[in-house]
């Protein structure tokens, strides 16, 4: 059997709104600062760890490759999660719409250099996929004692192509 | 008149802890996740946005180079600040002791590529210096309506020299 393969589009905050936030320098900065040696685009993620509070993670993930199989989503019900590259690659993207409590048509993006990504809360997700070393990463999500985390195994899983 | 010489010191978790945090994945991480591909060290910050709210910002700096005059230093009462690089550049960071609500001493760290900062609450630092292109970073602290900045200009200033 074959599987469904899902190409992949390029992350921009319009094609990516349904899920979360693109955080990333486009257009002119909300205000420069420094005696105008630096921009700032202010307050770019929607944060929302419910009842909790956020914290400062880093994640050190092993790069992966394309074509590239999707066969798990999760999400985390109780709060927004942020990933924020080290480094000056672009990375893979894997969402899916909600749809009666599981995942729907999952969709893939390739962000750029230069763009992080904020999940909104309770939104499905893969796993942090670098594509290149170091595949270092600040995540900004939830602190608690809670597990806030559901997973959905895809079966078939999907192929995810450039 | 000669400027009174800084002279760089290496980021150190030790070293910097009078002032904040090191973000850095150093020894093993406090969670393997995802099947294993990816280690989580986990809440590496003291956030603190006393009654207000955090946020995730980016700031786009012009990179500065060694020798570098530091003028100026300020500070944060109400929040902490942290700068994490999205790029594999380490950067100059300066810092001071609080002397009776004045900047003492100041001192000078270069980070190495995968480290980020933060700074604890009203601790005085100097402006975002990063020493190459694209001097972009990610910035956490504290949304709110208030100024939260205090500024104190070194007369004479000091000279940072690697």
């Amino acid at each position: 059997m074959s599987l469904s393969e899902i190409r992949c589009q390029p992350l921009t905050v319009a094609s990516f709104a349904p899920f979360g936030d693109v955080l990333e320098c486009a257009g002119f900065p909300d205000k420069m600062i420094n005696g105008g040696m630096c921009g700032r685009y202010h307050d770019r993620a929607r944060l929302d760890f419910g009842d909790a509070r956020g914290g400062i993670s880093l994640f050190q993930a092993r790069p992966r490759s394309l074509p590239y199989t999707l066969d798990l989503l999760e999400r985390h019900p109780e709060g927004s999660q942020a990933f924020i590259p080290m480094s000056e690659h672009g990375f893979l993207v894997t969402v899916a719409p909600d749809m009666d409590g599981k995942p729907g048509q999952p969709q893939a993006f390739l962000s750029t250099p230069g763009q992080g990504i904020n999940f909104h809360r309770g939104m499905w997700h893969g796993v942090l996929t670098p594509l290149h070393l170091p595949g270092l990463f600040a995540v900004v999500d939830r602190i608690g004692e809670t597990p806030n985390l559901e997973e959905f195994f895809l079966d078939p899983p999907y192929v995810v192509v450039s």
